[in-house]
């Protein structure tokens, strides 16, 4: 796909207004003749927003309303999960392209989603999940996590349909809280890390685990990864347990973690403790961030707008100086980009044009008051204006 | 100004589709013959939003971006504050007039702001934010709080100012953290009740004192509240230490503030220790909101709108179940409207016309993911379209 483009008065993350030229999808030293231009407005330039966490699988984006009355336990969530889906008849072949959707036009252009795996559903939902992948290639990449939301030690039979999934294009080893739901830490992680390592694949794990229990799994999850080798292609979800360690505990867990190139991903939770992402940006972990999910039934917050995450981010680590916004927007894309190991990603000449316009001065106040995504560029091509999807449509 | 509308089809809170018939600028039984007719498209119909809590002398609306390199300390900010507002030139007058307009199209039809007093700007603050609500009179209804930001009792003169401040047409005795900034929690609050009851008003103080400390500063407010016959017409803002007692601590200081009627106001901050909303309802304490600073030097986010703060306050404590997320929207409402004393406040035949609608099935989705605000009514007039004031505009 050749793809020249030059947009003409941008200003890449609030510096001066420049031309950027793009050639094959890439950002170019210098324009094609032939290239359509674009008239930037003097707009800010920010790298395409990555979404390193969601789940597209089970999304309620264009349903009814869905009367929230669920307990308060996970427990009671993945029970409401499980039986909503049929109830509801949650495809997720249409909502997962819903949600893509959604999401791209508020200039998202790269999804790491966890699919549900159990053994109700078996590998629908990544088999849905997949259909949607096809659709959208070339307009967003989506990575997809074999994720056994309802366990996988406790449920027999569901590490075989993870297994399966990943023979269906499964790219990614999910895992889920070792302790709390597995009930056994050291057998669901050497599970996962095993199956990550017969299968030639990264992995990524949901920790909800509390305090010093999260602490442990931590350990013994850095401890995996530097036996097996598999430095920079795991990351921990939420990690909760991170914001709430004393500090020198804190300190030894974060080293290990850049140590073992173990990312972290968070939501900004308002709700819950977090994981400090300064001190952890310090110490050289890679921290991104994620949507989690976005108008479901456990949780109904949101439209997937990864820019409005940034500034949760940023609200939820108490950020006020713009260089700590610009850490949270940075969380958003570039970190983000680190994480998923997503090839070409950037504004350098070279990468990928994957890039957002909006209507800002700096990048710190798009983060402090997100404005409309005027813009969105895929690979070179636009494929949202003001909100509105171009030349794809969500089901 | 008589004012006969026909709201035609729109829901009421979520509820079924009817007409909504307006005279006088008051919710009526029957529609006058000669009504304006107003479609509503089948749209939410909500009451007016309340901003309980905002600061409109010294935001940034509309001013370049200001780019934030202040400590961490509140004393920095308190200071950077005070400095940044004459070399910015932060016109009062102007700037409150913007925040005003720009959150009055976001359906907020009443606010409370608290205006610096001190002994640099004097009264110059107050006497710019009392033009503006003089423009805005019939717009949005605006209460003002003599506020001593750089404290009271530690700058001699302030006190005199705040009492100018009242007799040119402040409306409530603020005060500011007695221990940690005034340095002396009796004095200060003697003082402060003292001045509210000898110019008859309310009392509105800013309480970030955390943990023992700030419930022994809210227990001095009660004693004086009681003693001084003022329930109701006290409110107490942030109130973080409601987030840091032991269980048994908070029930019984939740127990005295609702006897006492004092009003607790929160933004919901995602970063720090926040009042448990529901617990505090349930004790029968009023609960409101407040967007406290958008867009200033204290902090950076955000553009007052109260429908996000809803969406805030309900993330922040944790709330997923519908009838939380109508309790967020009902501290954004319903409860900021009784803290602050509005009369004729809400939905009911006789009450004060003040709406919103918006685009959303339930009152739930509403504050699940804010919509844009389709129709703005005041007091039976419509003053805003799909974003836009009508017939009033910000400098
Ligand atoms: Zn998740
Ligand atoms: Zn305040």
């Amino acid at each position: 796909m050749s793809r020249a483009v030059l947009l003409r008065n941008v200003r890449p993350l609030g510096g001066p207004a420049t031309d950027v030229a793009i050639v094959d999808g890439r950002f170019a030293a210098t324009a094609s003749p032939e290239a359509d231009i674009i008239d930037g407005q003097g707009l800010l330039m920010l790298p395409g927003l990555v979404e390193a966490h969601t789940h597209l699988d089970k999304n309620l984006f264009g349903m009814k309303w869905y009367r929230n009355e669920i307990g308060p336990r996970r427990i009671d969530r993945i029970e409401t999960d499980r039986r909503e889906k049929k109830r509801l008849g949650i495809d997720p072949a249409r909502q997962s392209m819903r949600q893509a959707v959604a999401t791209l036009a508020l200039g998202v252009t790269a999804i790491r989603t966890h699919v549900d795996v159990d053994t109700e559903i078996g590998v629908a939902n990544v088999a849905g999940v997949l259909e949607t992948r096809e659709k959208l290639a070339g307009w967003v990449d989506i990575q997809i996590v074999a994720f056994p939301q309802s366990g996988m030690l406790i449920r027999p039979g569901t590490q075989e349909l993870m297994e399966e999934a990943l023979r269906l294009g499964a790219d990614i080893v999910g895992g889920i809280d070792p302790a709390s739901i597995d009930r056994d830490p050291v057998a669901h992680l050497d599970a996962v890390f095993a199956m990550a390592q017969s299968h030639g694949k990264p992995i990524d794990l949901h920790l909800h685990e509390p305090g010093e229990l999260g602490a442990f799994c931590l350990e013994l999850i850095v401890e995996r990864t530097r036996a097996l080798g598999m430095q920079g292609r795991v990351m921990v979800d939420h990690a909760y347990c991170l914001g709430m360690l004393e500090a020198a505990t804190l300190d030894t867990l974060a080293a290990s973690l850049a140590d073992a190139g173990v990312a972290v991903m968070t939501a900004g939770p308002p709700g819950r403790p977090a994981p400090a992402v300064k001190r952890l940006r310090e110490a050289g972990v890679v921290v991104c961030g994620g949507s989690d999910g976005p108008r479901g039934t456990w949780e109904p917050y949101g439209r997937g707008d990864m820019l409005q995450r940034a500034t949760m981010i940023g609200q939820r680590n108490g950020f006020t100086r713009d260089e700590d916004l610009e850490l949270a927007l940075d969380v958003c894309t570039v970190q983000g980009a680190r994480a998923l190991g997503l090839a070409g990603y950037g504004l350098a000449e070279g990468c990928v044009a994957d890039l957002v316009l909006v209507d800002a001065e700096t990048a710190a106040e798009a983060v402090a008051a997100p404005p409309p995504r005027r813009v969105v560029v895929k690979a070179g091509r636009v494929v949202a204006r003001d909100g509105e999807t171009i030349g794809i449509a969500a089901p």
